[in-house]
């Protein structure tokens, strides 16, 4: 007789503040931020998330709370859990901890999310230069689907995943993820061609104490302190795994993630009810409170016998996914193009972030003649289930990228099509 | 009572020479160059191609074909071909051109194609700097499957596509591409961070009179010296299609063009079995000969009425496309990711082609500890349906790029996951 | 703003017994079970029910419960509900109900469920002349995932559905239901072909008052006894939905009801993890407790306008569903053919029901050369999402049906495959 | 270097009659009919078909020649191939011959095909009782899709498959089906149950030397009249595979046959490019003339190692098959329901085909409410790519099959949609 039910390793009560749940939260990737519970392999858990702000977009429509967001905040992840094996012996530094997502979905009560265009100077986005005011949506769940009372018209199911699932750097690793972005810094926008159009966005964010938290770790005394210094942000993807916003890493799919620190201390958060592709709006994706039920397996030295390191260390390797069985299933698409020509008609080289822009652009100017505002198409994109491809990298100069739309999430699909 | 067959209105003859075609081929775009047959939309036509070399690349064993290919041949085209209405009214210029793509596969009796790894001074491709030497796969196609004995334990099906379709450019248009393209030349490598490890690549290739072939116009005449020197080359996808290489551009698929000149000079070539997306070696897909029955339609001022330009001119817009119904179905993939952070360790921001160039190493060296050299996961990463995704384009400072590989193309489909 | 979270209109407490639940259930079709709840049309709602059988099936490795069930329990249904519309006009007679399953699911802290073959003597089952004894398997879910102890080697996506969602029938369809199937029970088993096969089970049940539970009608009072003495059994599929154990009834599909009483009165219940096409051991879906998360459209006059009656009554109509977008998605299909040529040898004529039976049987012979019993290949075979076809019902005398199977639900694809 | 071409090994004019063709036809099971060709295991082949009837329905308006069709002519099946290993040593009985489908489609300049709907007096079909008279739509062919002018407003792409796989019957199995079939026919009307609504069709084609075509045996010699009085009609599907008519068997399939003679026999033939599941109407598919591009394997013993009799013999077998993977994907069904309860209102016992009927008279109903009349609905559910299902099959006494039909063959999805 099995255990009937997943234990509930960490509780949310989505009613108070993130730094008030009973198992502390934290929002910053650190060696020393101790885990907050024991998981063993083969095991059943689950794991609840307030949405990546902890609270702070509210179910209305003003644009304002999205504009004044305090970026210093993100993302607050559940966790580190620190992963055992029947024996109790953690999980070591090169083995490899596949995740499995059995199962994952909004908080009970909680059925709502939101998709934001972040403001020029605060966050921006991937076509800030074109959209620079913030705005909203918010998204109420029927179940499976979603639908936005300020985009009309449209619903779709979500392919539901958690934006970040990852493991604990060791002290090495950080140390490259902090000297590698504060060069990026210091080398400035001059040398950076898509800074031409993204200039107002900052480079990096690099560590702060600002808006820190670290779990058990009490804030102000020292050891916070000199963690918060060196603790990386959790905004970009890294090879822990993190901040990936692989979209399709959704029910079935499994995780292969390495394993830098003893015990792995996996920490996941920032659950999407639905995402694009590229998530171009930034805050882009339907966010939301969530949960995840998470099954572990250790396997020893595995990330030496799975990852290749492509890089100067042994540490520059990235995790390996599988993805699952039930993904939303749709079989009309409207497939738009970009290539590596930007909007003031310059030729870039092979460049495939200026043709997916170029592709996402076309997209919004289609859709935009169909009813819709392009502030409205442009969070649709961002959290509709589009596939943005680099169908083309090699025919000096232009890249080909693809953006992909379902034509089943419009309530009639025939409306948008030619 | 119907017409039970399509017209053949490009033939081809394989064991001919590219210029001995009975009607004649061309491998340049240019308004000048004159239809070589008219087609009324409605009409079920077909029309028969030559593989991108026009037959310079043998079935043996040696890459010496492809180390030495004059690149100035590429891509030989059938057409163009003239489109005009139930009335005879050609299209115009600021139509819609809808091709829909009815059926396609290889060349009765030629049912074969080939994979190649350009040289590192000849070509290149997007790993150049990790594969400098040519190499190449010869695929052998039994119906919709293709193997190679260059990579054995693989098989396939193809998701088979016209790498090229195009309409030809006005002169207004041509000009703007060879502008842009001198002037990404001109401004030269040090400007474009890509060089840094794509530096042996050629940044375009600017129009040149070496191995042209213009269709009806005469070699050598002043005509002919006249278009040769203005003609834009094939290698790179613009705003006229043209060598998009979109993987997904198969059976059932529809494609919107613009029209820029009257009768929109239709042009299709480049036929690949199967391709993956990027098209990662360059001579990456399984490139063979091959013929396409289209059906077209005429959208009268459809260009102003779906397609907005995004750039300076009227002349800045992209296809739209449809995907068919009939793609190879898979329900397992594996996935790797690649974050942009490149092979030395620096951090580049937001670049795609850096974050996609890791996930395809990534999966090179998962998949070359199975028992195939890199260079053969190399060409078969090139040519096999696998799906290269932008997945993160906003977290500052990585882009995160996924290459998702179904594992249905290994005989042995648990043979290559973890 | 939207209400966050569906609203619980019938909560279940698995711990106690079916008469004890808060909302009373019941467990027979009649049009005087008065209604438990209203619910608005658009109102996103949560149905909570017990399983089958109310708990009388343990988590254990004994098949004891499963052979001596008493099948007058049959089946515990939640509802009725009584359907108005925004004006709180209820549905009426002639209207259809559309109802749509927004999401669905075990009832937290109850993650398992069981599939039996009941005794010969005792309910039965399509292959009960070569599967005599009561049987059983446990199944633990992992999220999406079921795996059984009895059923080593096996793990599957659940394509999760209720086996009943109905309407309440008016007088005068009850009647047409207990006098059809009274005269079937009358003519016997000697004008049924199938009977020659399957002679140990019941040909229908009529009514009973043995364990009758009728919802807020007192027990033992005289309206109860009367109600009882009429109220249909629910194990079959009827005009009004019922127990049609359609196995893709999943997360987002549609069911358009025919409405016979005034409110609808709609009642569902056995819930399924996951189902074969046919059920063929009977109890052979992954039986569990569960919710339903739906929302309701009234559809006025739209019995009339869409269900054209094929019968001698206007009220001789079925169902239309519509499939939802999130099923599980297999590549690769066994797929085992039976023709209408029974185990005797004897050939029957288009029959459709002795054909699928034998390709059940050639399902259930191949699949245990490869360490399976063929018990447990029969509860698998109820139980995983497999398909039943019928290919071919005119090319007399065969008819051809087939059973697929997805190779996937094997831990081991290739081990199944010749 | 391997071929570049598959071998032709019959090849088809269809400017000529079946018994004109340079490598002569048969329309009959006999162990007796000699081989008309070797292939050799591993090698691809190609086989080219004849319609059905040999070319007897002309592309016109009038049903006339499906009405007055004499059915002793069919099927003329291509065949039969001797199949060897690469020593030359042929199948033997108890070897199971696996059948790849590489590739099918139309026969060049003959791309087009038919649907009828038999004549009550004259084969019938699946509900001859409610549609009587003879109809017939032509059907063009535009690549993968077909459309035809009799049932404006639809198109939809092909699920192509040859009616016909089998292998050669040996003179023990051939005694078993002409004495079960003879059985049936004397035993007579009285105890069929399915005979009370289609009474005017032949239970079964016992032989008849009518129309008899055998290959390379000269007709009117003894030995022609022997076998001819003895050969197995090809109406039904039966233990050699044969008319099996799966929809699904389609590029990529592969099918495992018994092997009852030395050399197995292969035998092909009756062409669909489409076909709904049951074929209704019993000419009920898109016939066609076609080609099959195929490739054997010889699994010695493997009859007994995979396929367990299930009856009095151990010839009492029936096929397996895999399913290819590139089917036409569709995302969206509208699903009918029956239950078998037929037409007067008379209750069955668990009757597939019954409850089979009632759905497919459900969907007529419904679809004949949008524009089409009954005649062309039957028509269209005979041959687009509609799936019928066994859904349940335990429920006394009523069985449930639904039938799925997927909206996207209709020109406007959302026309036929409530």
């Amino acid at each position: 007789m099995a255990p009937l039910t997943p234990r509930l390793v960490v509780p949310i009560d989505v009613k108070k503040k993130p730094w008030e749940q009973k198992v502390r939260l934290h929002n910053r990737w650190h060696p020393d931020i101790p885990p907050v519970a024991d998981v063993t392999e083969g095991e059943l858990f689950r794991v609840e998330m307030v949405d990546w702000t902890g609270g702070r977009v509210r179910d209305d429509d003003s644009a304002d709370d999205i504009k004044f967001l305090d970026l210093t905040i993100t993302h607050y992840l559940s966790g580190p859990l620190r992963i055992v094996d029947a024996e109790g012996v953690p999980a070591s530094p090169g083995d490899l901890l596949a995740v499995e997502i059995c199962n994952l979905g909004p908080l009970p009560g909680d059925e709502w999310g939101y998709t934001g265009i972040f403001e020029r100077e605060n966050g921006g986005g991937f076509l800030t230069d074109h959209f620079p005011s913030a705005r909203k949506a918010i998204w109420y769940f029927e179940g499976i689907y979603a639908y936005s009372p300020q985009i009309p018209g449209v619903r779709f199911p979500g392919l539901t995943h958690p934006g970040i699932v990852g493991t604990a750097p060791s002290v090495e690793l950080l140390n490259i993820w902090n000297e590698r972005e504060r060069k990026l810094i210091e080398t400035g926008h001059e040398s950076l061609k898509l800074c031409e159009v993204l200039h107002q966005r900052p480079l990096a964010n690099l560590p702060t104490s600002d808006n820190c938290l670290l779990g058990k770790i009490q804030e102000g005394t020292a050891e916070w302190q000199k963690i918060a210094n060196e603790a990386a942000r959790t905004i970009p993807g890294r090879e822990n795994g993190g901040n990936c916003d692989i979209k399709n890493l959704s029910r079935g799919s499994k995780v292969y993630l390495p394993v830098f620190v003893e015990g792995a201390n996996l920490s996941t958060g920032d659950m999407h009810f639905s995402q694009g592709d590229g998530e171009v709006s930034f805050c882009g994706a339907i966010e939301m409170s969530g949960f995840l039920e998470l099954k572990c397996e250790i396997i020893r030295g595995g990330m030496k016998e799975y990852l290749t390191p492509v890089g100067p260390t042994a540490l520059h390797v990235n995790p390996i996914f599988e993805i699952g069985p039930v993904e939303p299933r749709f079989s009309e698409w409207l497939v738009f193009e970009g290539i590596s020509v930007d909007e003031s008609g310059k030729q870039h080289f092979l460049d495939a972030s200026v043709a997916y822009k170029r592709a996402v652009l076309n997209a919004i100017e289609y859709l935009s003649r169909f009813g819709y505002s392009k502030e409205q198409v442009y969070l649709l994109l961002s959290c509709c289930p589009c596939e943005g491809r680099i169908s083309g990298i090699v025919d000096a100069p232009n890249a080909v990228a693809t953006l992909a739309i379902p034509t089943a999430i419009f309530d009639q699909t025939d409306k948008v099509v030619i």
